[in-house]
């Protein structure tokens, strides 16, 4: 990723170990991990704003949209736009320059003609419409009946899987420089890197993931394996069934409730992931 | 934190390194971090899903409905009691056992007589209200403007600082049971632990240590010292304001729009606190 847009310098003062009381101190420069917000229109209308790391917006849209339920196939969008702030204009600001990053920070999903949105699903209650209350089993069962099955599933090889952290730390340029950014990262069955995508919100992360598949017109992703930098929560897996991925690993740890959302769906989940010990909490491996 | 709410039991299989091909494969038990939704309602009416790890719930909702500048003070509140769903009677449900946590995943929070809630609050369109479109800078002074500004500033001692992230762990009991589990702590000036929180999402951790000054009248927490157990954010630095903290800690990295919201808040932010080792990005430190 271009750490030109996803990391910026800011000075600092840095307090050294030393001994009791005897902490060196310097003034310097840190790079961090830059965090704005986007806002997601569709046709127009906002549809949500994400805190995320400038960088592949258009796939962070896509992918957010897809594992939302409201896009499916690449021809169902015409074209993305950044929106141009009326007040932005030279005219009305008088000249004064436009604040850093505000000009790409709205970004708009045109739908081709005749595209139907179902916006309820966007309302995001999933969680409240079971019959038995409200609880992870009723909520993983409402997520599954919303996205196809899984299709394409794969038996991953314990060879593979040991040797993709490194693959995806090699990949983490942004992480390299700031410690501060999350990494979501799609191979094949062979352990072939085929993208990877960083940002400050882990789920930012997959979205752009699931964004490159969707623009890639990939989906779903039958076949492939999907790593992720930290742990894996029950959105990280609902994500991850969105875009048909079988097999999720995790260099972190796994909640309860992604363990019961695996079993259920059937994909294979991987937590631990430390080179060629890991922990299998759905599914089995080969080799 | 109990242990037994907020971690379960599974069984998985794991695999040792020990050379190529040469993996050890053992089927055994693990721990993890429990995962659940919770739905927050106020006056029966539905605010917010968060998915959580149970313990605490009342201070999760009371610090998640203070940082959202919902609630305030302590007597707006008269109760919080749990949802007991019609279905889970047994006469309905035919004697079927209800899903474990079913019955405490919906928690309703009564207001006292007179109490006017500014729903409009809760749409979070903070970001799209500035006159500049939508960057960090327009968010930043939203947020700034909706709660009332930093009073109590502290001046943390570097020594004092320094102490707190072993006493984190110590408390991170979850954690060491799962590896999957934030942690937030508030300390007095004098590195003093007042209380900490575990929670499978780290705003749920903060929100869970706010609602417990919530309870206790202590709000805002002024004079006191904030130690979250992972990164910075923009959305941490807004619930630390929204509780009145004026100094924020972290044992990991700050994305750039929490170093900028520190900086205009007049709040002390100090990240990679690894012993006598830390970087400050915004106010000073003495000693």
């Amino acid at each position: 990723m271009s750490l030109e847009k996803s990391t910026r310098a800011v000075a600092l003062t840095r307090h050294e170990g030393g001994g009791v009381g005897a902490g060196v101190l310097r003034e310097q420069a840190d790079v961090l991990a830059v965090e704005e917000p986007l806002e997601i229109r569709v046709g127009g209308r906002s549809v949500a704003v994400v805190m995320r790391t400038p960088g592949h917006d258009r796939e962070l849209a896509a992918g957010f949209l897809v594992t939302e339920g409201i896009l499916r196939r690449r021809e169902e969008v015409v074209d993305m736009v950044y929106c141009v702030m009326r007040r932005e204009a030279p005219e009305i600001t008088g000249g004064t320059p436009v604040p850093h990053g505000a000009r790409e920070n709205v970004l708009d999903v045109l739908l081709a003609p005749g595209v139907a949105v179902d916006w309820a699903r966007l309302t995001r209650n999933v969680f409240t419409s079971s019959s038995c209350g409200i609880c992870s089993k009723a909520s993983i069962e409402a997520v599954q009946g919303q996205f196809p099955a899984i299709a394409g599933a794969v038996v991953p090889r314990r060879a593979v899987l040991a040797g993709l952290p490194e693959k995806l730390r090699a990949a983490q340029a942004g992480f390299a420089a700031t410690g501060g950014l999350h990494a979501s990262a799609l191979f094949d069955e062979d352990g072939v890197m085929l993208v990877a995508r960083e940002d400050v919100g882990r789920h930012n992360a997959l979205d752009k993931v699931v964004g490159h598949g969707f623009f890639a017109e990939r989906l779903p992703l039958a076949g492939r394996i999907l790593l992720v930098s930290g742990r894996v929560s029950f959105e990280i897996m609902q994500k991850a069934l969105a875009a048909g991925v079988p097999c999720v690993a995790a260099i972190s740890a796994p909640t309860s409730a992604a363990v019961e959302f695996a079993q259920a769906s059937g994909q294979v989940l991987v937590g631990f992931l430390r080179g060629e010990r890991m922990n299998v909490y759905a599914g089995t491996l080969a080799g």
